[in-house]
């Protein structure tokens, strides 16, 4: 087999992890064309406090970056600015100059830990339609009909439910779409659950003489239960501001099938070749945690740095394997009575196990360790000033001091 | 019984020949206010080439003024200078400022035989709609749905057809009704296949804060076939800027059962209760033609003025019934051939019969008069230099003058 072109390689790597390419050949002639493509990623301009599950199309973004393209980071504020006219969501208010400015601070602060910015555009798009007048919204109305509008998967299951739909909401995918036209997008990253829109900005450029740009929709990534999409509010994400050590443990209490998917979605370091490697290696007998240790520390170092996720790796083999020094663990104040607290209540009053009567249970199957040490006895007590790493199995560690309640 | 209160009077005239009026017990109170109204109704920037039909409504905005309320004739230029921006519809090209201007004085020409001057305000909707910004029309989209939009009729239609539907076009109808909230009116006029429209100002108003406006739709006015309504391209309408004579000759021609329907939409002098009297009349014996007459008198005066409308009338006596000055009838210019031609042949060469056959039947009938005399020779010829007056029947007549063929 002859060697692989360099565009070729792009695109290997460019989908990677990527649901969807409209269209892969026009992609491939994109990229054949040498110059630095203009790679689209828009953003909603009221949450910029950012989970990894948000770094998914990040990645993606820095991946074009290091292909040597442009990245325009598109925060939609001419939108945001309007809020919801319909009044009907409370919690969707129009925000001010002012909020947009802050939320972009804190997008860059957050983003930049991915992405290149030197090769990062960040762009408002309240720039070209702060300019645009009622005529011209009408104008871009008239691009596109009711009947395609309401085949977007959402707008038809409400428009069954006879749910209603503000008439502003069809303006909104067109919004989006036109940005295409005045970034001069060649590319348009995304989630999938954003393909619609996305197309939209195939037909505008169309209409308006541009070639129409190639779509790439990223799968939602799942967060730590496996099961559900990562979010806040399901409380299953990691925090990109989070601690180093509250990014290794948490990366090291996934399965270890999310774990693969986390690889494909997030990891560099870990390339498809490599992945594809260790994979057979694990099933071949390799410890599928020392994987998801080099997957930790990967993350734990992009959102902070390499010297700061070593130390977390190191504070979790301490805590686990009674090893290192625990000192790298934070440390959590708990309180007892000034008579100390038997093991099992002082696990439980620790956050490590649910009841007592588990706590109890995990003693008798000798899965509680007290810096690094086995613990059974059921009548050992620890008091006021005690300092230590309590363990409960592999992944439930804390390192604690015990303090006189009050 | 009572008298008529001042405010059941004006109701009464106001809902003349009305096809529907929202709410009437609405309008019943605004009357009742004793302050002059502001009856609002909207017309094409495009068409300004009024027929009687246009006039239905005119009409009942004069009644409004009679009545001492302010009429508000609107021009939604803000529309047409946009035109057609789907391209759909290459005939409804963008107007210029100055095509608006040139047409706003050209309805002015037209609109002012009818309305009274000093009551009239004129507007136009690129006034408030120029000084709207793209985000001011998605706040305006945000105020209905997509589901209401779609239950005006001709969407409906389109929709089910799988007709496409720009979605601007559900922003047309919002401009509409907004604009009855930048004029603060109290009544809007249309005509019924405007009503889904005239409704929107309603709510529209009473989201920002204003009495919802009444809603008055009148009846389209069928044409002179009294079947189709009248419009230019069937054909079937009288002009407001036609000659007298042709307003008379028209008017002339209609059927009884659609004189009456005219005179409750067209008439001011005659009056529902004298209408009731006539047709009473009509019934006992009375001729419908000399009802007609008084009909196609008020138009003719109404259009160009009182001596025109009699100097027609005249004419129009003088071709059916060989009397009166022939002379006031327009002259119509046949060529013939050197030698003449024969009765027959001239009837159609003048356009009176539709072929040679029917003209001679005409003749056989006794039908046909030449200046007022019945003429049956089939051999009887007419030569160059010959000028007069041909009927056939008491609605087909023409003055023509008998020139050579070239």
């Amino acid at each position: 087999m002859p060697d692989a072109t360099p565009a070729q390689d792009s695109l290997e790597l460019i989908a990677r992890g990527a649901d969807e390419i409209l269209k892969r050949e026009e992609l491939e002639a994109r990229l054949a064309l040498g110059r630095p493509l203009r790679i689209k990623a828009g953003f909603d301009p009221t949450a910029p406090d950012l989970h990894v599950g948000h770094t998914v199309l990040l990645n993606k973004m820095r991946q074009f970056q290091d292909l040597g393209h442009q990245v325009i980071f598109l925060i939609g504020d001419f939108t945001g600015m309007i809020g919801d006219p319909s009044g009907k969501n409370a919690t969707r208010k129009a925000l001010t100059r002012e909020d947009v400015a802050a939320n972009a601070r804190t997008y860059a602060d957050q983003v930049f830990k991915v992405l290149d910015r030197e090769r990062t555009e960040l762009r408002f798009n309240s720039e070209w339609f702060g300019k645009m007048d009622a005529a011209d919204m009408i104008r871009l109305a008239a691009r596109h009909t009711v009947a395609r509008m309401l085949e977007r998967d959402d707008f038809a299951k409400r428009y069954t439910a006879q749910q209603p739909i503000a008439i502003h909401e069809f303006l909104y995918p067109l919004v989006q779409g036109y940005d295409s036209v005045a970034l001069e997008a060649d590319v348009e990253l995304g989630g999938t659950d954003q393909k619609f829109n996305l197309l939209m900005g195939r037909g505008l450029q169309e209409h308006y003489g541009q070639k129409p740009q190639v779509v790439l929709t990223m799968p939602l990534l799942e967060g730590l239960d496996g099961v559900q999409k990562m979010s806040k509010s399901l409380d299953n994400y990691i925090g990109i501001d989070e601690p180093a050590i509250d990014i290794v443990n948490k990366t090291m209490k996934i399965g270890d099938a999310l774990m693969w998917k986390w690889i494909e979605l997030l990891s560099f370091e870990i390339g498809a070749e490599e992945a594809r490697r260790l994979r057979t290696g694990v099933e071949a007998g390799l410890n599928p945690r020392d994987v998801k240790l080099r997957l930790a520390r990967e993350l734990a170092a992009r959102f902070h740095d390499a010297a700061a996720a070593d130390t977390a790796i190191a504070g979790w083999h301490a805590a686990v394997r009674g090893e290192g020094d625990t000192s790298l663990l934070p440390l959590q104040d708990v309180a007892v009575p000034a008579e100390g607290l038997r093991i099992a209540a002082l696990l439980t009053a620790a956050g490590l196990t649910p009841s007592n009567s588990e706590a109890s249970r995990k003693l008798r199957e000798r899965a509680v360790k007290v810096d690094g040490a086995v613990v059974e006895d059921p009548g050992r007590a620890f008091g006021p000033g005690f300092e230590g790493v309590l363990a409960v199995g592999k992944r439930n560690f804390a390192r604690v001091r015990l303090i006189t309640a009050p």
